[in-house]
């Protein structure tokens, strides 16, 4: 990078959304009012290329959207109103400083559709692979925050739209990379990997209901994201075969396969709760009144911590294949 | 990693040291209530091996340590008390499991005696280089934060303690490796680099006294921390050269190199600052109060944003060798 200093200057936001910021980027941290009618809520996540991205799957605008995507997602996952967002990135030198330009724009604009501001961050160099880390910070109502430990007896499986689209898209990509040729249905899987978006919306509804729910957003597959539910709450949890098969995606291939995409692919960024039956009923009519729609996918039963797959005839145990490694929090 | 999933368990914390935190580790994002007696103050650094750290040069739960260490200095120049932190840690096959223990032991250790909670945070994989992003987040009382914009003509500039002891370890861990050997006044220099520790309390009596002052921490060399403070308050410093060589590295080698590793050196954590000649005395009866000493270096004037190294004799001015490249905030 010829001209670091001006680099910096072209990130830094030219002005701000959250009108309870006292101090941005420029001084050793940013500084923030609080009160005590909300809680914070707080996330990071890292995404490594050659891991989490590859440069032949997605534009570097495309990288840096997903990167403030996940975190936005997990405050969704909470029930919370995005605020704040601080990003580090460690560089290669194969990534050049239009590159760079390009993640930084990924997240500004992203940012702006929730009022996020970009507060604070480090850029520092690297041998081999991008490195980018994402903190997010939200509020909810204090008291407010929805946890994975919510899921009783009886309660319906939910989810906030199509499964297994970003899967489906990232085998797409991979096949003919991201210069490939799709047609138009093709191409809206495609977009689900490379530009997913974050339920923020729906989230603030559910934490607004006051009502008793669970709730995890779908980073990696649904059949695992339930099964933190089905831990955390002690229950077990079985999913409807033929409701996913609606859900997942619509693509001329195996229905095993599209199956496999939905409980397993991750990266949807779509919600999954549960709540019970008349209090689903409320926020279905809420959720629609702003332009949303929750699907079932299963029902909630007393148990040993588990999650069947119900195809009609029997329950099959699902193993937790889209399980994220390494993943805390 | 053969068991992520007993891994995750080990490092979480057993207890919680805030009782604000409503919320850790285990959901899609923590959790903590907050009132508007207080600002929010939140920061983030990343580490990268090979350019910030290496494994011949410091013990795993060293970097760890370093890690949090950094970003707790950076909370301390704004005059924050330290709450919570997240870590996301990629990780590349040398590195075993037993590294990553002790990489979290040194975060914890040092968290601990700030009662700092482990909030959240990733673990992913990477091909080569080990990668530590810290988040951390303090409260300071609102309006309390300390900038770098209020330094004014007269006044006195200090630090809180020795400078250039981190890049002295450094010269002597860079000739002989972390299992050389050093006499015990070169291991006070060693563990300067290693362990260096941030002036929380230092940072605290400063917001608390509510006065006038510009404040930075010492991470990238003196020199380029007071730049930051000549530029943002719009005035210039001259350094006094004699006060500098006093506090520099009492080790046997040339002025020369002593005065460098104290204006450039960087990694201190000592805080650096400037206040009125009044205040001065005040916050000096404080600091020793509570076992602290302040140390001044220099005066500020006005005139177009410099930094000047008084010999005695002339004024050099100062380039900024020490200015850290790609840093924001």
């Amino acid at each position: 990078m010829k001209d670091e200093f001006s680099f910096i200057k072209s990130i830094i936001p030219n002005h701000i959304q959250q009108q309870s910021l006292r101090i941005g980027i420029g001084d050793d941290a940013a500084v923030y009012e609080s009160d005590s009618s909300v809680d914070q809520v707080v996330c990071v996540d890292t995404m490594v290329e050659g891991i989490h991205f590859r440069k032949d799957t997605m534009e570097p605008v495309q990288i840096g959207r997903k990167a403030l995507a996940i975190n936005i997602s997990d405050l969704a996952a909470m029930g919370a109103t995005p605020r704040f967002y601080l990003t580090t990135i460690a560089v290669p030198p194969t990534w050049t400083e239009d590159h760079l330009r390009e993640i930084y724009r990924g997240m500004s604009e992203l940012g702006k559709q929730f009022k996020m501001d970009l507060i604070g961050g480090d850029t520092v160099s690297i041998e081999q692979s991008l490195v980018i880390t994402v903190t997010a910070i939200g509020t909810v109502a204090s008291g407010s925050a929805i946890k994975r430990t919510s899921a009783r007896k009886d309660d319906i499986v939910f989810v906030t739209g199509p499964i297994g689209g970003s899967a489906a898209g990232f085998d797409l990509l991979n096949e003919r990379t991201k210069d490939g040729h799709f047609s138009s249905n093709e191409l809206s899987y495609v977009k689900m990997h490379q530009e997913p978006m974050p339920q923020v919306e729906l989230g603030e509804l559910f934490s607004q209901s006051n009502q008793r729910m669970s709730l995890n957003d779908i980073s990696d597959g649904l059949s695992s994201e339930i099964f933190e539910i089905a831990v955390a709450s002690n229950v077990q949890v079985i999913l409807n075969k033929a409701h996913i098969v609606k859900l997942s995606p619509q693509l001329d291939v195996s229905l095993e396969k599209r199956v496999k995409w939905s409980l397993n692919g991750g990266e949807d960024f779509q919600l999954v709760g549960t709540t019970s039956a008349e209090q689903y009923e409320v926020l279905q009519k809420q959720a629609k009144a702003i332009g949303f729609s929750l699907f079932p996918v299963g029902v909630v039963r007393e148990g040993k911590p588990a999650v069947f797959l119900d195809d009609g005839d029997k329950e099959l145990p699902l193993e937790m294949g889209g399980y994220n490694h390494f993943k805390r929090g």
